[in-house]
C-alpha cells in the first residue's frame, strides 16, 4: 500500500478499487495483485474541483496482437512513453493487450513484456518507478478472438466509465496482427466496439497493405466498408524516424537556400538507400511472398522519395496538402519496367526457404533480397535526375540514408584539397553506419543550414569518420537533442490525431500503382546470387545505361558491344527484288535509325534540309524512341517532319498519328516549330471535309517547301491487309493522278483518312518500309510470292521512280 | 679531308668544291673552313646513274630570323632532325639563316647555334658526327634585309643549281621574326625570291597572327596579296605536340568505343588546361600587349578544343576536310561575354611591366596572366557540356592536358574502392606535371583503347603518382615510343607539304571571331591579383554559375543572396491609378517571371490550363530568356502561348514576333506543339489579306480554346508613340466592336499588322505592361499626367473590365 499511496499522491488523489484475478502461476500472483491495487486510479483522475482542469476525457488503447513481436519490441514501449509524457496533463488512459490466448496465459505473456519497459531518459529513477508502476496498473490483457470478445471489451470500457463517471475521449486500436486479419478485426470493431458518437475511433494498421495494386485496393475497399478514411492510421514507421519526419521541415526552413538549387540544373543525382546486414531467417514465411521491393522500396523508400521531391506544403501539418503534393510526385514518376531494376538474392536464402517453408532441396525461390532501381521524374523540375533507390539484406553494412548530390560546377586550378573542390551534398542520415546516429548533413561548401526545430542541435565535435565520400568535418551536422524512437513519435501523432505522417488510401494506391507493373514484370526474373556481406565485393554495384539499370561488372563488355557496328546482328539481302535489312527488332530499329541519320546528313550536306515523312501505327514507335533518346546527333534543326498519313481525328487526341509522333518523338528533340508539318485534318472545326481543302493545303505546303515535291525519306508501314500509309485496297487510288495528298476511306475506324498518294510516295528519294512482329509474317510470305503490283496489296504499288525502296523486316516478321 | 672523305663515302660519292669565306674571328676560321669543305656535296647527290634514283630535287630552306631565340631553341634543331632523316633518301638541301646582321657577325652567331645541335637518339655517335658535319656544310648565314638581299639569295640558289645541274624542288621560308615584319618579308619573297614555275614555295609563319579579328583579317589580307593560301603554313606548335597531333587519330582508331559516349549524354565536362610556373620576365614587351587569352587560349587551347569536338574526318590528312569540320565546331560555339570568364594577374607582374616598359611606379597594367573560361556549344551532340578552358603564369605546377570526364552513372552498393566506383575519363596529357611524359590515358573502367599508331607503345609499369584524381595504375596509358619535338614534327609536315596541321586563314579568323568579343569586353576589366605558385591557394579556382564563370571563394555568399526573395530590390506602388512594380531591369524581369508563374499555377489549379498572350518587341526578350533558362518549374506542359500581335511577315523571318518568341523561349522549353498559337498572317501564300480571314481564324481559335475568350494573362509593351500590341493612334480601333482580332496599319515598317483588339485585351484576367529603358522615360512621364483615356496614347485604352492591370517599369523607364 505504501507504493500505491505514493503513486496516488503523485498522480493526485484517486479512488482505488482492488480487482482480483486468477493467475496461472502463484509466483506472480502477489506481485501482480500489488501492482493492480490501483488499476483504476484513472477513473477519478483530475476530478477534484479546483485542483486541476476537468479531464478532456478517457482514452482506451487496445493493442490487438498485444503480445506479439512488434508489440513486445516497440508498441508497449511507445505507449508507455506516451503515457509518461501525458500523465498529469489531463487525459486518462487504459491499455489493453488483446490476443488469441486465453486471459491467464496472455496476462503472463503481457507481464513479461511490461516488466521490461524502460522510461524516457529525462525521467528520474524515482519518477520512473512510479510511472511504470502506474502504467502496469492501467494495462490489462484480454482475449480478443470472437466478436463477443470485442463486445465484452466495449462493455467493460463503458462500465468502467460509468462507474467512475468519466467522459470517453476515444478508442485507439493498434492492429499488430497479420494483414489478412485486418478486415475481420475492423468488422468486429465496427460492429461492436465503436465508441459513442462525439468521440473518436482510431485504428492503426501496420504494413503490408496488400501485395500489389489489386490486393491493396481490395483491402482498402474492405476496410472502407468498416472504417472511415479519417479513422485509419496506416503506419510507415519510416515516417516516424526523426530524420525522415523532418525532411519537409528542413526543406521549408532552408527554402531560400534550397529553392534555387533544388532542380535538375543543380542536382546531379539522388540516392535513397537502406542497407541491411541481417538475413531473413525466421521471417521467410512472410518475406518470401514479398521480397525486398514490397518490403522496403514500395513503402519506406518511396515515402522518403516523395518527401524529397514534393512541393513543400505551405502548412506542414495539413494532411490534405501533404497528400496532394505527394500524389503530384507520383503523377510525374516515369513508368518502371524490368529494365529499370537489378535484383539479387543472397546465396543462403535458398536454404532458409527450403527449411522454413518445408521445401525440397531442388526448390528455388525467385524472391529478390536485393534491388537497385533507377527512377526518373518527368517534370520540368526534376527531369533527367537519376534517383538511385536500393536496399538489400546481407550487405556489408547497416545504414540508411537519402543523399542529394549536386553537380560539380567547379574547376579547381590549384589547391585540390580545398573544401570547395569536394562533392557538394545534403545527406539525410537515418542512423547506423559510420556516423551511428541520425542526422541531417549539409556539406560546408554548400551552405550553413538553419536548425529544423528547437528539438535539434548542431553537432560541432567531429569524430574521424567519412560519410559518403566526405570527412565528417566537411559537414554542417544537425541531430535531435534527445533521440526518439520512431514508434513513439508515431504513437504520439496518432494520439494527437495528426494524420500527416500516415499513409492515406490514395497515397498507398498511388505507390502500388507505381510499383506493381515492375513487380509484375519481375515475376519470372532471376535474381543475381550474392554471397553476403563484404564478400559481395562489387557484385551488386549497378549503373544507369540510358534509362536502364544494369549491374556494373558487365559494363566494359557491354560498352564494347554497344559500340561495334559490325556486331549488329544484321542481315542484308533482297526482298521483292529490292534491298532488305533484317535483324531482331532492337538491332533493326537501331539500323533504321542509323540509316535515317545518314540520309539526313547527306540531304543536309547537299541541300541544307532533310524532308522526312513519317507514318502512324505501332511499329514506328520503337524507332521514334530510338531517335529521341539514343540518336543524339540527329540533325533535327535542319529536319522537316511530315506525315505520310493521318486519321481524321483532332490532332490532340490519342488516335492521331501526329499525336503519337509528337509525344514519342517531337517533344523530346529540339526541332523548330516551323519544321513540323501535321496534316490539316481539322479545319473550320470539322474533320476532313472535302470542301475545306485540307489535302490541297498540305499539297501546297509540300510543293512550296520540298524541292521537286520529292521527300528525302518516306517511312511506311504495312497493315496486315497490305495497305500502306492510308492507301487501302478499295481506295480509288489511280484516280489521284498528279495529286500528292488525298482523302481516303479505311475499312477500320476511324474510316476517314488523309494520305500521301502513290504519286507522292513514288517521287521520294528513299522509301523505307518497316514491318515488325510475328503477326506480319504471313503478309511478308505472301508479298514475297507476288511479282510486281497487285490490286489486293496496295504496298506493292510503292515503286519509287528515281528513288530507292528498302525493306526493314525483323526476324519475327521475316521468319515467323 | 679525312672527315669529308668518310662523309662522302657514307653519303655516296659527291664532288667537293671548296668555298672560302672571311670570318671575323680567326679562332673559328680554320674549323669553319674545314666544315665547309664539302658544303656543296648535295649538288651532285644521287646523280650517278644506276646507283640511285634521280633526285626529286633540291630544297632551299631559309630561316628568316635564323639567329633569333626561336631559331636557336627549336628551328635549327628541327631542320637538322629533318635533314638527318632525309639524308640519303633523295632530296638535296641547302639551309640559309637570314638576319639583319652583316654576314660576318651573323655567321658567327649561326655557328654558335649550329655547334649545339643534337642528333636524334636513334643515330649512332659516328653517324651523328657525320650527319652533323654534313649539315653544317650545307648551312650558311645571309644578311636578309633589303629586297636586294632577297634577290641575291634567289640568284645564289639559281646559280648553284645551274652550276650543279640540279633541279629545284621548292623553297621553304620560315619567318622567325616579329609579326609586324611578315607582310614586308612576304612582299620581298613574292617580288624577288619566288622559285620558278612548277616548284613549290612554302612560307611558314609563327604566331601572333594579329591581335584581334580586325588585325588578323588585315594581316591575312596583306599576306594574301603576296602569297597563295596553299603557300602559307601558319604554325601553332601545339599541333605538333605528339599528343595533340594524335587526338583525331585516337578518336578515329577508337571510334567504335567512343562514338556511343562522345556526347552530352555521357560527357560531364571537358577541361583544357595549360598551367605554367614561369612569369613573363623578359617577354613583357610582347606579353603585355597580348595577355594570356591571346597568348594561349585563342590559339593553342582553342585548337585542342576543335580537335576534341570536331567530327572525325574520314580522311585525317585531308586539310580541306579537317578545316571544314573545325569550322563547323566554331559555328556551334556559344557567344562569349565578359561573364564567361574570370581573369587574374600575378602580383609581381606590375613591377615587371614598370621595369621592362620603363613605366612609373603608379602604372598598372590590366593584362591578364590567368584566365578561366567556360565555353558551351549549341549542338545536339555537346549542348550543355561545360568546357573549362584555363591557363595561367605563375601557377603551382607546369602541366598541360585535355580531360574528358564522363558522367558518373554508377551506384556503388559496396566495395567503394573498386575501380568502377572511380571517375571515368580520358586524358590527353601533353607532358610535364606528375606524369612527366606525354601520353593518352584512358581510365580502365572505360575501355582498353587501341594504340593510335605503330610509333606508340603501351605503358605497363606504373610509378606511384596520381593523375587527375586517379592513380596511374587505373589508366591504360599510351605514349610515343620515341619522343619527338613539336617543331620537328611540324617542320617534317611542312617539308612533306601536309597542310592539315596548320592554321588556315579561315580557321584563324573563325577563332578570332570567337574570342574577339570577349577580349573587347575585357578591355577595362580588373584581373584578380594572385601571389603566385602554391601561395595562390584556391584564389583562382572558378565555377560555373548558370552559364557564367565566377571565382569560387565568393560562392557561399552568392548562393545565399540568390535565394533570398526579400533581397530583390523591388519597389511597389501605384501608376496611373493601378499597381506598379519597379526595380532595376534584372530584378524587374525576375519579378515579372515569378508573377507570371504564380498566375500560371493558379490558372492550372483552377482550370487545368493557362492561356498566355505575348507581345513582340525587344523588352520581353529578357523575360523570355528568364523564363526559358531560369524559371525551371514553369508549368509549360499546361500553358498555351498566344500572340498579342504580329507583323505581317512570314513567321520564319527574323522580323516576326513569333520567330522571336520561338527562338528565345519556345525552343528552350518542353511545351506541346498543340499549345503554340502563332497568328495566321501567312495564308494561301500571301500575307494578311483580309479575304483570307486570318483574323477571324485566330478569333475562332481563341473562342474555341480560351474559356470565355478571356486570356489568363496578356503581356503588353508600349511603343514610344504610346501604341500597344499593334494598336496605333490612327487605327480605327473602336470600330472593331466585339471582334477579338483585327488587321491594323503601323506607321513604321512593316506597315501591316495583326493584333488583338482592346475588346480582347480588356477581357483578360490579368494584363501586364512592361516598359524598360531610358528611351521610355519621357513616355512614362507623359502617361502619368494623363487621367483616363487619350486618343493620342492607345495604351490608355487598356482597362481590363474584370481583370487587373499591372505596370512593370524598370528604374530607367521610371526615373530616367
Amino acid at each position: 500500500m505504501i507504493l500505491s499511496k505514493q503513486a496516488s499522491n503523485l498522480l493526485h488523489r484517486s479512488w482505488v478499487i482492488v480487482l482480483t484475478l486468477e493467475f496461472a502461476t502463484s509466483m506472480w500472483r502477489i506481485t501482480w495483485c500489488l501492482l493492480l491495487l490501483a488499476t483504476t486510479c484513472w477513473q477519478r483522475g483530475y476530478t477534484k474541483e479546483g485542483e486541476n482542469p476537468p479531464s478532456p476525457g478517457h482514452v482506451s488503447v487496445v493493442i490487438v496482437g498485444g503480445t506479439g513481436d512488434l508489440a513486445k519490441k516497440y508498441l508497449w514501449q511507445g505507449f508507455f512513453h506516451l503515457y509518461s509524457t501525458q500523465v498529469g496533463k489531463g487525459y486518462t488512459f487504459s491499455f489493453y493487450g488483446g490476443g488469441l490466448s486465453p486471459d491467464d496465459k496472455g496476462t503472463a505473456l503481457l507481464f513479461e513484456i511490461l516488466k521490461e519497459l524502460k522510461c524516457p531518459s529525462e525521467l528520474t529513477a524515482e519518477r520512473c518507478a512510479l510511472v511504470k508502476e502506474q502504467f502496469l496498473r492501467l494495462s490489462q490483457y484480454l482475449q480478443l478472438k470472437t466478436v463477443e470478445d470485442y463486445e465484452k471489451l466495449s462493455q467493460q470500457i463503458q462500465q468502467q466509465l460509468k462507474q467512475e463517471g468519466m467522459v470517453e475521449a476515444g478508442r485507439l486500436f493498434y492492429m499488430s496482427v497479420p494483414a489478412f486479419a485486418y478486415a475481420d478485426i475492423a468488422a468486429k470493431i465496427n460492429s461492436t466496439c465503436r465508441p459513442p458518437a462525439g468521440t473518436w475511433l482510431r485504428v492503426v494498421l501496420e504494413k503490408p497493405f496488400g501485395h500489389d495494386f489489386g490486393s491493396a485496393q481490395l483491402l482498402a475497399t474492405q476496410l472502407a466498408s468498416f472504417l472511415k478514411e479519417e479513422e485509419m492510421f496506416r503506419i510507415d514507421h519510416y515516417l516516424g524516424k526523426e530524420v525522415v519526419s523532418q525532411i519537409l521541415a528542413f526543406r521549408k526552413k532552408n527554402n531560400n537556400l534550397l529553392e534555387p538549387i533544388w532542380n535538375k540544373h543543380h542536382i546531379e543525382r539522388i540516392e535513397i538507400v537502406l542497407k541491411e546486414t541481417l538475413d531473413c531467417k525466421g521471417r521467410i514465411q512472410f518475406y518470401d511472398q514479398y521480397g525486398v521491393i514490397r518490403d522496403v522500396l514500395q513503402n519506406h523508400l518511396t515515402e522518403v522519395l516523395t518527401l524529397l521531391m514534393m512541393s513543400v506544403p505551405a502548412n506542414l501539418s495539413s494532411s490534405e496538402e501533404v497528400l496532394k503534393n505527394k500524389l503530384q510526385v507520383f503523377s510525374t514518376l516515369e513508368h518502371l519496367e524490368s529494365k529499370s531494376v537489378v535484383i539479387g538474392q543472397y546465396q543462403s536464402y535458398t536454404e532458409e526457404v527450403q527449411e522454413e517453408l518445408n521445401k525440397t532441396k531442388d526448390y528455388f525461390s525467385l524472391t529478390p533480397t536485393f534491388a537497385g532501381v533507377v527512377i526518373f521524374a518527368d517534370s520540368p523540375q526534376y527531369d533527367g535526375i537519376p534517383i538511385f533507390m536500393t536496399s538489400g539484406k546481407m550487405l556489408d553494412e547497416r545504414v540508411g540514408y537519402a543523399r542529394i548530390l549536386f553537380k560539380n560546377d567547379i574547376f579547381c586550378v590549384q589547391d585540390y584539397d580545398n573544401v570547395n573542390c569536394r562533392p557538394r551534398q545534403i545527406v539525410f542520415y537515418l542512423g547506423h553506419g559510420a556516423l551511428e546516429y541520425p542526422a541531417i548533413l549539409v556539406s560546408k561548401n554548400l551552405f550553413k543550414p538553419s536548425l529544423v526545430n528547437s528539438g535539434w542541435k548542431e553537432v560541432t565535435e567531429h569524430k574521424d569518420v567519412n560519410v559518403l565520400g566526405l570527412p565528417l568535418s566537411d559537414y554542417y551536422i544537425q541531430t535531435p537533442v534527445v533521440p526518439k524512437e520512431a514508434y513513439y513519435e508515431l504513437i504520439s501523432k496518432i494520439f494527437h490525431g495528426r494524420k500527416d505522417s500516415f499513409i492515406s488510401t490514395e497515397n498507398l494506391l498511388a505507390s502500388w500503382a507505381f510499383w506493381t507493373p515492375l513487380l509484375d514484370s519481375l515475376v519470372r526474373a532471376y535474381p543475381r546470387p550474392y554471397p553476403g556481406s563484404v564478400a559481395n565485393g562489387d557484385l551488386l554495384n549497378f549503373e544507369l545505361r540510358g534509362r536502364e539499370a544494369a549491374f556494373v561488372n558487365e559494363a566494359v563488355v557491354n560498352v564494347i558491344q554497344q559500340g561495334q557496328d559490325e556486331n549488329f546482328q544484321v542481315m542484308q539481302g533482297k526482298y521483292r527484288g529490292v534491298d532488305m535489312v533484317s535483324a531482331w527488332a532492337k538491332e533493326l530499329v537501331e539500323r533504321l535509325a542509323s540509316d535515317l541519320q545518314s540520309a539526313a546528313e547527306e540531304a543536309i550536306r547537299d541541300e541544307g534540309q532533310f524532308h522526312l515523312a513519317l507514318s502512324g501505327g505501332s511499329s514506328p514507335i520503337a524507332l521514334f524512341l530510338q531517335l529521341a533518346l539514343h540518336q543524339y546527333t540527329f540533325p533535327w534543326s535542319h529536319t522537316h517532319v511530315w506525315l505520310a498519313d493521318e486519321r481524321c481525328v483532332p490532332p490532340t487526341e490519342a488516335g492521331s498519328n501526329f499525336r503519337t509522333i509528337h509525344d514519342q518523338l517531337l517533344q523530346h528533340v529540339r526541332i523548330p516549330y516551323f519544321n513540323i508539318h501535321p496534316m490539316p485534318v481539322l479545319l473550320n472545326q470539322r474533320l476532313c471535309v472535302e470542301e475545306d481543302g485540307g489535302a490541297i493545303l498540305y499539297e501546297n505546303e509540300i510543293n512550296q517547301l520540298v524541292n521537286a515535291s520529292s521527300f528525302h525519306y518516306i517511312l511506311l508501314g504495312v497493315g496486315e491487309d497490305g495497305h500502306t500509309a492510308s492507301l487501302f485496297q478499295d481506295s480509288k487510288l489511280d484516280e489521284s493522278g498528279e495529286r500528292l495528298v488525298t482523302l481516303t476511306e479505311s475499312p477500320s475506324k476511324p474510316h476517314q483518312r488523309m494520305s500521301l498518294t502513290f504519286t507522292a510516295i513514288n517521287k521520294a528519294r528513299k522509301v523505307g518500309v518497316l514491318l515488325m512482329g510475328k503477326r506480319k509474317h504471313e503478309l511478308v510470305t505472301q508479298l514475297s510470292r507476288i511479282k510486281g503490283e497487285s490490286a489486293k496489296y496496295p504496298i506493292t504499288k510503292v515503286q519509287p521512280t528515281n528513288g530507292n525502296l528498302i525493306w526493314y523486316l525483323d526476324y519475327d516478321a521475316l521468319l515467323g
